[in-house]
């Protein structure tokens, strides 16, 4: 019997704000993933980045600013960085946990790039705030300058928004593959991928972010996976979240998902990403399932004892 | 038959000192690579990063004593950082110009760290400078407050030093084999690897750098290479360079190498470890060979004509 084939879509949040917390935060996060692996399924990790790029594109934007006169890196690069910078303690953090369980199996981190579409609507309306904070003046000069699109945030200040295009393709699936097929665990599509523009056949850096979530999902349905597990920070899904009548969900058909969606029940930039990014694996082909849950239920949730499955029919 | 497996230890300097430069320089050397492919070799490129992570770490420095206040980065997690900013544009460049001549085959980063021995003679005497000048006084409470061995660097003011000892195990080396059998490009060993130690199971990043030629050599021998490409700024290594006696060598036995070095023909940290990683390559198994000559002459030098061929025997 064929292995129950897994991507894993890991909270960038989960990874933790610093290094050291980093660090420290993989090792939990290894021992969880080794369960599955232990448990006889083949694993693609896939992660967020959210305040690591941010960190990295902050640190490239204040240096470029003093007299180090550091080059301008555009957020396609500090993508690019982000996945080595995660990946290295994940990859090492897997290594281990996999040792000291006495499976000698190789861990790989692939940089990864998602092609989006030059024409999806987000581009006409960006809204996802990267990078550093600036004042009004700056914001503007900025516009003028880079032809940024700097947006007020909250009233902490001025801030760079770009668009968070859907992905169309992630362009080292058949690298995935052939590690999959080689038995060894892979790390891809770190940050959502690297986004790129397909021009012929050129690849060019977008300014964009592409959410992990569906990314993960577009990953999923290329590599022929059998579940995608989008880990988040509630054990289950609820409709009425936080109401009298709140309701955990076990399983969710395609149906009643898309319609708590219309309902509005789940929070956008939130757990609404993450449904419909199930619903799409879901949907995608018969007999592929998804999963929300907790890392550390994972397991338990592909036994079917926990988390909320979505699935087709 | 089966191919030419060939390990190519492509310098950190042709790739440009900024983005814009590396953009541009990656193009050409994807066409001498491809042309390689195109002959029917398998190939995997290794490389340096010294301006990259010169640049990655000065802007985390800087950053990190601003306002910002981005946290420590470690020399080992910036050598992770620009094998993604490098792998990211050097397989691109390389999978352009593949499509361009119809071949359909996949590129891959793979993010690699490289062991190192904690007891090499290196570590006794870091000699390896990195990252920003300091005054004195910066580099003497550097010194007490992180431990750092710092020197005064030619009359330019005070460096971190840090080893360069001998690379031990690239530890992807598994996953290049895979992607290898699975006729894919691979870059890998990138700035000579994350340089880590191994303490039991675990991988601890060290405070050093890996010469990428010597790394690029472990790596050829592991994967079974039939011939490692190093590559410089001459199309073949002479004897009495720059002197009326100037010869240039189309062939080296391991003897005459070792002759020549001893009598201080090869300049140390240029021509000298490039020799001698190629000695260490041509001696590790009989039929082996190294290569060491221009990029754009790469193909040429695979046939024959031109380069400096270093044999055992």
């Amino acid at each position: 019997m064929s292995k129950n084939r897994i991507v894993l879509a890991l909270g960038g949040n989960a990874l933790g704000n610093t290094l050291t917390e980093q660090m420290e935060a993989v090792k939990g996060t290894a021992k969880a993933i080794v369960g599955l692996i232990e448990g006889g399924n083949e694993v693609v990790i896939a992660h967020g980045n959210g305040p690591q790029v941010g960190m990295i594109n902050l640190a490239m934007e204040t240096a470029g600013k003093t007299e180090a006169k550091t080059p301008y890196i555009p957020m396609s690069v500090c993508v690019a960085m982000s996945q080595g910078y995660i990946g290295y303690d994940l990859q090492n953090a897997l290594r281990e946990e996999l040792l000291d369980r006495g499976m000698n199996i190789p861990v790989a981190t692939i940089i990864s790039q998602t092609v989006v579409d030059g024409d999806d609507p987000a581009f006409k309306d960006p809204s996802k705030p990267i990078g550093s904070f600036y004042s009004e003046e700056e914001a503007k000069e900025l516009a003028k300058e880079k032809g940024y699109i700097m947006k007020e945030d909250a009233g902490r200040g001025w801030r760079r928004v770009v668009a968070s295009p859907r992905p169309v393709d992630i362009v080292e699936k058949e690298t995935v593959k052939a590690l999959l097929g080689a038995g060894q665990v892979v790390v891809a599509a770190g940050g959502g991928g690297i986004p790129v523009r397909s021009e012929g056949n050129h690849l060019a850096g977008a300014s964009a972010v592409v959410d992990k979530d569906f990314a993960s999902c577009v990953l999923a349905q290329e590599i022929d996976a059998d579940t995608l597990i989008i880990l988040t920070a509630v054990e289950k899904v609820a409709i009425n979240f936080g109401k009298p009548n709140e309701q955990w969900l076990d399983t969710l058909s395609l149906e009643d998902a898309q319609k708590f969606c219309d309902e509005g029940q789940f929070a956008p930039g939130s757990m609404l990403p993450k449904v419909q990014a199930a619903m799409q694996f879901a949907a995608s082909k018969p007999g592929r399932k998804a999963l929300i849950t907790l890392l550390e239920k994972a397991s338990e949730g592909i036994a079917g004892k926990t988390g909320t499955t979505i699935v087709s029919g």
